[in-house]
């Protein structure tokens, strides 16, 4: 029996050992996550875990409700140590969930806490850790400095302001970079409430008044360029339904100015829409050689009630079902020899398939897959979820050219993913030289694994 | 090499033996079944295995027509030596799949025949289980009783006087607890043929004349009263497609009555018919507290000459692969705070992550995952069928708050199958821990796996 | 750690060893691939690796674009040496994927190489292979006969003379059968922009002036005919949609009269005209007890840019998700008593559960298995994609009744796939028994394993 998560965790061979031993040391690239800038800036400090664990993370909330545990103790009114007993009791029932793990490598890593969570090491565990919150690193800058992190890529909205990105650079203490995504879903997002509210910001903020569809593309390249200029090398985008239709110019516009003038808009006039601006922008990225993050396959606010109470993010969201490979080949086919550097994920695992392969029709001479399958994504992010997106990859692509691991998390103390990440890849590639179905050679074995883990994203993102 | 369905079957390591040994000996609580209350009642005897095994066990019928059988030996006027003699042929071919397990398991509990199933062991297995069966038990209640069953669930139609659960517990000799299941697929299929037939019985055993929606739900709640007062506990809907569009009373009434009146409805009507009876039930079940069971995804009598010679449930259903979580969202979501405890089956396992997620939207305070991921189901109900419900559960879920195994069978023989369910549930949990993944501690492991074999359904149906 | 792909690659129990040994040695009956009959006939010789390995592979091609190689270095004018020094140069990153096994198989079994594929042995394994060819084996009949395989069947369209076919027969001194497949895709595919022209020559080789939907089925049986009398035994056709919609004989003569009038056909016309021409040509396959394989998923020709510059099957399809088990079994029903032996495949492995339990639903008495789950076929054609199918059919289906391996190559070179698929499923098969799960009665694995190889499909299709 293997102890439990000591340090050849998840490495089952000896050579998994030794690829672990090769890449564990090397900084983190999190290029997407949901850190809040304000927050880095701010560099508040912590005194208790339940501040750090349980105000923001619906990952843990979730387990909590699964449990019966009453929602008081998860985002109400009881007490920091409540929540943290009643998070603590639920753990021994989430065998084999990530968030088991996660949590105790956190513990191990940043508080040096090795007892295993349960209602009975509750007492004790907080104390050490509001001990060390104490005595050692509480506090934002000092936890993700503590992580190793090179480089951390935010989730920012085209009419942000970007002050805090700004100010972090202008101020120059804090060594990791912290670069903006431009996510410009609210952009196209033509269907939802505040959609006009959205038009009138981004207007004020680019000093582009939006009447047409032209002039909502040229607001959003000017506040591209804008990131750009703050060090933004990536975008994101996010869909339940991954949008194509054909859509000139002229019918975006027509579709915008109803929707502005209190209209109503079809099914088939949101898929158009948000084709139009998809495109525009996909052809912008092209253009400045920038990666786009396609997001498919989640299924959001689906507890009304919940949703009103606690608004999104909260847990509440799920995994949807989608038919993806005619829309995504569609969007493609139309880009023509404008296709940017493209990393798809779904919260499907169903998709993989489709995805991996599509990526094969677009790859581009000069670049070592320019075209990726993104790492398990959320629902996905555990061991089974992460060895089916890599062994796909596999399958049907090119392993070694993966661009790995990023959080995907709004928690300052998640990085000990990467190493979990990490842990597995090299368990993964291990297991194919131990079956001898890949040569035991160490210098290629060793660029791979580091490539994996850091050095294929700094070349892809250019960073 | 390890020895062909020994004592450790399937139980790769000393923890999984030692789990297994923790759980192997409590009751079975068969949830979800397709028992003949009748039969029961009347207890009829065996004096062959071929009455046992071949008489109505489509999973049977299907092998020995995939090995090319002829009809006369499956469900035709061949001799029951014959059959057996058939299908104990064609066992051999069948590598890896279930019914080989079961059948074997079945020969050595039910009758200490340690024999391989194929052609040269035919009639030595033959003689010895006649024998058996001459000397030992041979009952229908014999068999139950033998099998350290608690209580069974069986599947009844609304309309059903469930004359036989009565006179089983007025008799009282009987220690099985025998349930309905309250199942009312014919009270929403109002494209079925025979609708307006079931809906006048339905009539005449409520007392209610259904001319309206409302006199079809009012039916049904008093119906679902008398069930309950015959220890009804959990009910059971099948969906080829899962309905959800919105429908009013006053809609359901006109479909109603269009169909009443030999009109032709159209499958929007169809589905908004099923959504407003099913969101009515739904509801009944929240106040009473009662679990609601959802199957989805089986494409039933595809081949119509069969179909016509053997009517339903005779080895001619396959899997469907219809889009499900938006149907599934908008159900619930609508249901509001009146979301019943629900169990979601799936014949598709691309369904998992689905369900899975879906649960994660409802679950309730002060119950440990009111909302679950049921079991593998018919066509998932093998090894690697269940490690994959199970680890999707563990993965997006709480694998610790599972309620476990039912058989879904029609066959009083078939209780090994929760054995079987046991052994690689604990070996699942057992890799857990031997990988160093779970911590190594006896109680809270062995309060895991006793949960879930048998404490967790008994607190979540109230049983 | 297992040496890299020595003697007893993949095999890793001695069962799995033993039963390697019982059918390695087996011929190999391909019967499905792409050869050219032409170029077997014509029987050239090779000079270099190149020639055989890279002109007209699109899985090495989509391997070196992943890895960024200059077009010009994989279809363009590079060097011979250039291109297979590009290669080389990708393959170390192709950690898992089939083509790093085939590629090195092919070097150990042809050219007697152990080296492994990189930049740096790229000179020494050119000019071991070239010397090779020099002195050695170095002709298409020349590998196949090496190969040990004793039939292959070609794929052919209606209106081919099968002029090579015929030669080869005539001419005798090839050991190995090459067989026609009769391949109708562009009988029914109403869509394409030539189908007019290739109606003229369907009427013009047939014989029958095809201007009704009964004429074209009477040349379609006519050259069927003509097919047989040149040995074809199967049949094969794909679809992106698989098609099902009612459609009488009228209904189809409009179609293709306003097809061939210049008319452009609705979405619905296409998927009724294909429903009828399949289900005339299903209804005759069974008459002549003909296989037919149905292969569907696959996402043509989605570059167009490289779709102008290079023509279909060049590196740019993909995997399609669309829904399909209402389709098939609309179509299988509806043949009622006239289905023919059917080989299923997908290249969407969401499929395999929907496909191989359609199967359970038309198996037929007097043959094993007469309804197929194909093996994985394309991007699923590796190690995870064999197991995932040949797992499922285990699951729900007969194992022992499969009928294995087919290359679907365009290479001279491709035959170790069988050697690579047996070393696969033998070493499955002796997982179950080294677990315990199955028996180990070597004289029924033998047969079983030697029946999957070889004799399953030789009785299968009657050649």
């Amino acid at each position: 029996m293997k102890k439990f998560m000591d340090k050849d965790f998840i490495l089952e061979t000896p050579t998994a050992v030794k690829l672990f031993d090769a890449c564990k040391d090397l900084p983190i690239v999190d290029y997407h996550c949901h850190l809040s800038p304000k927050e880095i800036y701010d560099n508040p400090t912590y005194t208790n875990i339940t501040q750090l664990w349980l105000n923001g993370d619906h990952y843990k909330w979730r387990l909590m409700r699964a449990c019966g545990v009453e929602e008081k103790y998860v985002t109400g009114d009881g007490s920091d140590y409540e929540k943290f007993y009643a998070f603590a009791s639920s753990m021994p029932y989430c065998i084999g969930n990530p968030v088991y793990h996660w949590a105790h490598l956190e513990l191990q890593r940043y508080f040096g806490v090795e007892l295993t969570l349960c209602a009975k090491n509750a007492k004790a565990i907080w104390d050490m850790t509001c001990e060390k919150l104490a005595n050692g690193v509480n506090s934002v800058r000092g936890f993700i400095e503590a992580s190793n992190v090179e480089a951390v890529c935010t989730t920012d909205d085209p009419a942000d302001s970007l002050e805090y990105h700004i100010a972090l650079k202008n101020e120059g203490d804090f060594k990791v970079k912290v670069l903006p995504t431009f996510r410009p879903d609210k952009a196209f997002g033509i269907e939802k409430p505040d959609y006009p509210e959205y038009i009138a910001k981004l207007s004020q903020v680019s000093g582009i008044e939006i009447k047409t569809a032209g002039d909502l593309i040229a607001a959003l390249y000017k506040r591209l360029d804008f990131f750009r200029s703050v060090g933004c090398v990536i975008s994101d985008q996010a869909f339940t339904h991954f949008p194509y239709l054909d859509c000139t110019e002229e019918q975006a516009t027509q579709i915008l100015q109803k929707r502005l003038g209190g209209g109503e808009i079809c099914a088939t006039g949101i898929e158009m829409f948000s084709t139009f601006v998809m495109t525009a922008l996909a052809k912008k990225y092209y253009e400045y050689g920038m990666a786009m993050q396609l997001h498919v396959g989640a299924l959001r606010n689906n507890n009304t009630a919940m949703f009103e109470k606690l608004g999104p993010d909260t847990g509440f969201d799920s995994v949807a079902d989608n038919i993806l490979s005619e829309k995504l080949s569609g969007f493609f086919k139309n880009l023509g020899a404008e296709v940017p550097k493209t990393i798809f994920y779904s919260l499907n695992p169903n998709d993989f398939y489709v995805m991996a392969t599509m990526c094969g029709n677009f790859q581009k001479e000069g670049t070592r897959s320019y075209m990726q399958l993104g790492t398990g994504w959320w629902f996905l992010d555990h061991i089974d979820g992460m060895l089916q997106q890599m062994r796909t990859l596999a399958d049907v692509g090119v392993l070694g050219n993966f661009i790995g691991m990023l959080t995907d998390s709004r928690s300052f103390l998640s990085y000990p993913r990467h190493e979990y990440f990490r842990r597995i890849m090299c368990n993964l590639i291990a297991s194919y030289v131990e079956s001898g179905l890949y040569p035991c050679d160490e210098d290629v074995l060793t660029e791979v694994v580091r490539g994996i883990s850091y050095n294929n994203v700094k070349a892809y993102l250019g960073i």
